[in-house]
């Protein structure tokens, strides 16, 4: 089976390349009888959209969104929601100079190895702008955890080396790097317009932390909860690594530091991250992601081309120089779209 | 859909709980005519069952397997494996007293949520003995990769705190902790045991090295080859945790240290783990694990029971004071799961 | 994906062989907290068994079940139900004949066409002894239909050109041949007797109907109700056509003649079978299904062996000289299937 | 899990309503490097589109398609392909009328069960207009099976009780109701018509004919091969029965007369119809649909409202008098989205 669908009830198959018409999602399993707009995705989609900042890519995009199926008088159908974003901005004559040459750290040499051949236009497949159909995804997804009063919120914890010491939810959409800590947001700007100006970028860590959650979500022995935010976080590019609760800190501890002990009002600490045994336990759900820095770097760097001789490659385009600030709404729609699922998967055999 | 598949073109199914009649597994979409034992199975739930060492619980399981179906003449058929591991230890007594409580750090209250009702009977399927099942299944896997000669080597890196600072891989299967450097094996073994003699219990990373998979196996955008293994791995009971070559290091390198440059004769560092857009690049797929300390500790903790009423909870029985060991099989089981399906499913439109 | 699993919510997944250890199912996604005994399964196994009347095959399997997981206390868990049977009765000899030759009429040589070789024991899983896996399953379905209180009553039709006038349930399982007509049970037992003394076998047609069915269940396109049946019966050796309602015979009405018209009191017809637009109607779901004679018969055949050479085949062994009477409680086991697989898919998303 | 995605290798998702902006399909899973423009999609389109002669609704539909992925300088990358259709000619007020009551025939009551409301307009999702998807996904389908030299060729058998009595491929498409033969095509467009003016409409029988297929297709013991074409056509509006070869013949025969003998150059008949054990033997595959005479009439009906109350129902709008004609692309569509399926699934194991 190829991989472009996720989930098993609330089910998102996406489509589109960077520099193709457009690319979108179908939405299949939606509850029927939601009201849902174009101007709710839109709202996320806006979030995530290029250009918003100094910080991203000055690629425009309106990535204005056309709803074409499932929905009637203003509400779901329960039949499958098509959403389709046409590209407007494609200016593929910024990747001539690659079109021969694997550019390092970017998946052009694997996708040339799996399929015999690439679109080197902008990764194609591969580029980051894939991630808006699943931001269309995730804000149909929100729908249904909005019923259930879910709150889902990410935000840069790390940026270039810099960390938050605090997290003040209402800071976050107010700064350009979407840190938790407004205390910090200015010293991270500042380091991502230094690595610009230096044709370099930067990596950092995103946090996510999901609220009010039921206990009893996710499908041992393999769809864990915990399992299945892994997946679903882990296929966007640029994640290295992930971690629930105590996460790598947990190797350090002693089983005795590291249960959660519970009292007659609910557990004493939170060091499972909101998951134990891949079931949702009530608590928040935290999780952070290691986020490499932008592999698209406008400096001389070795490489091959598809012959197998020495190149340089400088990618000179439209890129952002750190991917957390516009992967934190990324994040919060792949939530989504797991809790959606896993509660629609849950409710099938409740009694 | 529940969640005990795993899989689509090599799927595995898992079933049983910890104190039961027994546990096993159906592999089903294995080639057709491959040499296959029953002791090639054995060789493997060798390496995961308990009562192996010193560090590991002294509940004694043969976990002796019965093929009871899918192989004719000693050869696979194409059809359905069954594999039935019986339980013949199955001190359920042990658990009389945790019957009415959630012990701090399982999954007990979790299962009670979601399914109303739990088998308190040594965790019942969230109990680490499903893991058996899995190891069974991989040794089937490990038919296709020998195939292809790719090679999984998972280790312990850290136990309570001690790093390995080597790796020698044939001296991994030599020590009781399973530690790639045998010069710091007999610390870890110390202070897993000295946690042990202090009713408590430890941490570690577990890191696995995945040699000589060919380019090109991964299927994004949402299958991606990463995901898919973080997924599979995360699903293990006690890992908080994953990163895959410079992991949660990338936050703070720049685009110029992460990238990994290339040249005529390959990639130049293998920042990225061996898996580009979540596809693989022909390098070491280099990944890590964050082990929790074992939960089941002999110590007095605060917990409730199922009235909701303040408790005490001892676990006294049959546990691992630290995961690590153990856990190393089970790691190269999940990988060869992952690999086989990804083969497999890769083969299904390879040009 | 290999195809040895069926369902989406209720997933059963089976193995075994005609003539090796044993056979089972594995039953995914039951609803937890539900009573189940070996002897509910027994019960239903018992209706399929070899040897319960003079027009069955006199292979004597006990079909003997044992439930090695997900029941705890006598209840479902909520997790997989691994159902196992043992073969008793494996006269593997008496197919020593047949071992390099093609059986007309069987799987022989398409099996050898795709693994490249094949069990020869019994046709190995493509033995109709491999429905009792089947029935094992429906008998855990039909736990979740009882509670929706939805009834299956299968029947023979018509067994050898005699057709049954009337149907009368309480009669069915009183004849050997499962007619619903009494009134012409005893000569479809004789024309039966008769092929049987002339080394032949007939063909019939078995009819169902399932009353009591919500209006509702069915996925829409590809997923419809009546669909799925489809699959899910045709999916049985030996059926080699299904028909909805009035079926062949709407090819020659008019839409006026066709079209079930609705009073206050509820549809007026049901040529549509219950079933419209692949959604149950809440009419009675009556479908009919085309049985061949049976393939295994103890006269001289033309053949070839794996070699191509011509040879001649006589199929000794046990066998039934007609389908029917056995694949009544098997066609009621998957509508089981299918319908519980319909029911928890439904529910997952009803408002 | 919603239906509307198929197949497991070769994965088709459709999406869109008959009156709303459009319609379409993602197909996931095609091999990378085959050659295929929107004009190879288009010319099956044009095979199904409405108006295309006197026996057909005059609702006048270009079907223009638009690949708005998965394509890169002509050939598929192995990325999903989505396929667009916009609709055109909305006249939603056709369905004023009809907005509250439930049409007889039609799924309206069925939908209005499941979804608790409906899109009236046509059907929305129910109307025939959704096949329109499938033929643009089975035309994508027909580039794998080109390769491969398989044929599939379907026509009317029988249409308002007049049957072919030879089958004469180079005449089907030459005349309007897609009949086998000629000469008995102009008496069914004849009975058509004088339908239509009655206000009435009639059914017939769709034959199908693939040839040319490797033996070794089909994945036992769910997904073999006649049951998979058994869903994928019933799960067509309009078709109420399926029989391969010999089909409901065969439960009047005797083993003797059923069995396909088989000689040093191949099977001597083919009462099976080109599959045995779920798995293509090679032979011809060859089956047949019962296909009901059209709902939409505009004759006077009794029926109900949403609230029950008894109403008179006239289907004024524009509907074809006889399923037949166009169906015979759209079953041809779905043979070779299974086969695709079927292939790409044979490949993945394949020694």
């Amino acid at each position: 089976m190829s991989g472009n669908s996720y989930g098993k009830e609330f089910v998102i198959t996406t489509f589109g390349e960077s520099h193709g018409p457009g690319l979108g999602v179908i939405v299949d399993g939606m509850i029927p009888g939601v009201e849902l707009s174009e101007e709710d995705v839109q709202v996320q989609l806006r979030r995530r959209r290029p250009g918003q900042s100094l910080v991203c890519t000055p690629r425009f995009e309106a990535d204005k969104v056309e709803i074409v199926s499932g929905i009637f008088e203003g509400k779901t159908t329960g039949t499958p929601i098509m959403m389709l974003i046409r590209n407007t901005s494609e200016r593929s004559r910024d990747y001539h100079d690659i079109k021969d040459i694997f550019r390092p750290g970017h998946a052009d040499f694997t996708y040339n190895s799996k399929y015999g051949f690439r679109d080197y236009r902008g990764g194609g497949r591969s580029s980051g702008r894939e991630t808006a159909a699943r931001v269309a995804a995730g804000a149909v997804a929100m729908k249904i955890l909005e019923a259930e009063k879910i709150n889902i919120l990410a935000y840069s914890l790390e940026i270039a080396g810099i960390r938050c010491e605090k997290v003040v939810p209402e800071a976050i959409e107010k700064n350009d790097v979407r840190a938790c800590d407004p205390d910090v947001a200015e010293s991270m700007k500042e380091k991502i317009m230094a690595a610009m100006a230096e044709h370099n970028s930067v990596g950092g860590i995103v946090e996510c932390c999901i609220s009010n959650v039921p206990a009893g979500l996710g499908e041992p022995v393999f769809d864990k909860l915990d399992a299945e935010i892994s997946k679903a976080v882990m296929s966007l590019g640029g994640v290295k690594g992930i971690e629930f609760g105590s996460g790598f800190a947990a190797a350090k501890m002693t089983g005795k530091e590291h249960n959660d002990q519970i009292g007659p009002d609910g557990f004493l600490t939170n060091n499972a991250g909101g998951i134990l045994g891949g079931i949702s336990s009530g608590q928040d759900i935290v999780f952070r992601l290691a986020v490499k820095p932008t592999a698209s770097i406008a400096q001389a760097q070795k490489t091959i081309d598809k012959a197998g001789k020495a190149k340089e490659c400088k990618v000179i385009g439209r890129h952002d120089p750190c991917l957390c600030p516009r992967m934190v709404p990324v994040v919060e729609s792949m939530c989504a779209i797991v809790l959606a699922d896993m509660l629609l998967r849950h409710r099938a055999r409740k009694v």
